[in-house]
């Protein structure tokens, strides 16, 4: 076995998490912290800076294919000393989409399955949302309901369920419901529904010096709390869709205070700008899964020299979901045709990915955890 | 000798900036490229990452006295593993406010240099600007009328020089600058116009493990361009105010379009916000000069166990300047009064550094460096 993903429980700002470690852990069993990441990133980057792990399998959930090929492959032409077409590490910077990319995003986007939990554990305080909508629709499962309301009834929730409190105030929010809330069909904390390929993917890429970004649609506070312990990936490393905070002063302390207002929709169009703006680099290597990618994988492709774009594609109805062009969360339709066009790398998850969610391994290799010691 | 500042030439994007390279080299005289900034930082970091290079001074320009006493101090504090205040390494974030903290701001901004500059280089197209308020001023070097222009006309000057043109074009157009503009009093390129004291408290500090951004209201696209080369900070650990920037396709190829409207302003109260938006996490120290950083060091402040705050008070009218509370341009005057109130450290600059600029060492040090070799 090449990797030991196994339970763990990792202290994060004042709450306990309780997940899955999603990490490659080749010194054996051991508690991620952010420490932890750092170091392990740091002597990856300076003691093991190309390929490392000679005769170790870095992506033991890959299926040998064109796909994985094309990975290693990319990887040797830009880390490699004696390459013509190598890439200071500084310059090695890699995207990644989160919803659909790196975790599920079915039934519809995790982030709204918490705005209205939130609403729910809110809704004492508001006997109004009984009879107003879309909040009557939440409280009332209405799913039909909800799907009227439309992106102005969407906009809404988020605003009533993610503005109004400090951003210190949010982020144990967030860790809450993480700690608690499980997903409604797979019965096991959303933290858990992370796709392991995507994990070795990530802990390959910094073994070989390349800085791995997460670029969201999703709201960058609702991801900062829990990405650290799950992907390896600090809080600045993460760029997403914000709302706008303003500084208060609440006896005498500043706080941050999050207001019902858009600041940045870090989707489709607004990837690349939020790229630039965060990181102010060009990525050499971009992964998303869905229409709102495309941007983000056409501004990785135009830059100069060796670039790797790549798309999830969802097949695995058993395992996770199968989805593309008709669907309406996640659509991948025409950064589907696009990659045709231009020679993307596109992942079957069916054909690809021996693994799905790190479960599965956890759950099949209890005998040879056990027989390695701790 | 502890450092070894010498004069370089270093490629960066696509034109050549001649500068200093404004860097504590231990290993000798050698170009610092990006690449090199980022292995020094991580040879740093992973091998000798607590107060490295025992014997040698870290802060040889600092005065030994209350202020680099307390700066080391606090290093310590937080740095050392047998300290009981340890603070891991990913955690340590230091901030840094740019124009007059780690570079001159007098006689104002450089970047209102850089704007007026532009406006004369474009004024061939634009016959309308002989007659137009604020451009007149600017033509016509009448400083009186630009002051009498105020907030708006300065606006006015940043959308006409800093909009209209893509991302890549406007980072050559800095770089050009830089390469061939000189300071009107010291007759120096700008970028020698950096304080050696600090550009040793920068290395000192991420040789000890510290992420050091800047957090400055001037323009985060102005800064990119050269801070790597000059102050050893990559891109991504650069916040600023910026103008919005949208997507378009020319030709077929995506490019960012810098557009004639505010994004973000990075000053006073925007300072915390910036930090927490592109950072996520509170910085354990914060560097300012202004009354603009008063917010900035409130916010640091603020955070539980130990933090340092330090202003730089310009206090030298023969080697830089003298101003504080009545200067227009780096006012220092309420963060002074709650410096003293809470205890925050000031560098009175005549009195704490040995060395203001670099060219004062690479002057007086011609013949040490002979003698070193390379």
């Amino acid at each position: 076995m090449e990797g030991c993903p196994v339970s763990f429980v990792v202290l994060i700002p004042t709450v306990k998490i309780t997940g899955v470690p999603q990490f490659m852990c080749r010194a054996g069993i051991f508690p991620l912290s952010r420490v932890c990441v750092r170091l392990a990133l740091c002597v990856a980057l300076c003691l093991q800076p190309i390929a490392a792990h000679a005769g170790k399998d870095p992506l033991p959930s890959w299926q040998d294919g064109e796909t994985r090929r094309a990975i290693v492959s990319f990887v040797r032409q830009v880390a490699a000393p004696e390459s013509p077409d190598y890439i200071p590490a500084g310059q090695r910077i890699a995207v990644f989409d989160n919803d659909g990319t790196l975790w599920s995003e079915k039934p519809v986007y995790f982030q709204l399955l918490f705005a209205m939990d939130r609403i729910r554990a809110l809704a004492p305080q508001h006997p109004e949302w009984k009879t107003q909508q879309p909040f009557r629709a939440v409280l009332e499962n209405d799913m039909q309901a909800l799907a009227d309301a439309g992106e102005a009834g969407l906009l809404e929730l988020v605003m009533a369920s993610h503005a109004g409190m400090t951003t210190t105030q949010f982020e144990t929010i967030v860790s809450d419901w993480l700690a608690t809330a499980a997903h409604p069909e797979r019965k096991r904390p959303y933290t858990e529904l992370v796709y392991q390929s995507m994990l070795e993917l990530l802990a390959y890429l910094r073994d070989n010096g390349f800085t791995t970004y997460i670029v969201s649609g999703g709201g960058i506070e609702f991801m900062r709390p829990w990405v650290s312990s799950v992907y390896g990936i600090p809080p600045e490393q993460v760029i997403g869709s914000s709302i706008k905070v303003v500084l208060e002063y609440r006896d005498g302390e500043p706080v941050l205070v999050r207001q019902a207002e858009i600041d940045f929709i870090d989707d489709k169009e607004g990837k690349p700008v939020g790229i630039h703006k965060f990181i102010g680099q060009r990525p050499l290597l971009a992964v998303g899964n869905s229409d709102g990618d495309l941007q983000m994988l056409q501004w990785t492709d135009a830059g100069e020299g060796p670039r790797f774009m790549m798309l999830v594609r969802h097949t695995d109805a058993q395992r996770e979901y199968a989805y593309d062009r008709d669907s309406h969360v996640g659509r991948l339709d025409k950064a589907l045709d696009e990659a045709g066009q231009r020679g993307w790398t596109v992942v079957d998850m069916k054909r690809d990915w021996k693994v799905v969610y790190p479960f599965e391994t956890t759950d099949n290799s209890q005998t040879s955890r056990v027989t390695q010691g701790d």
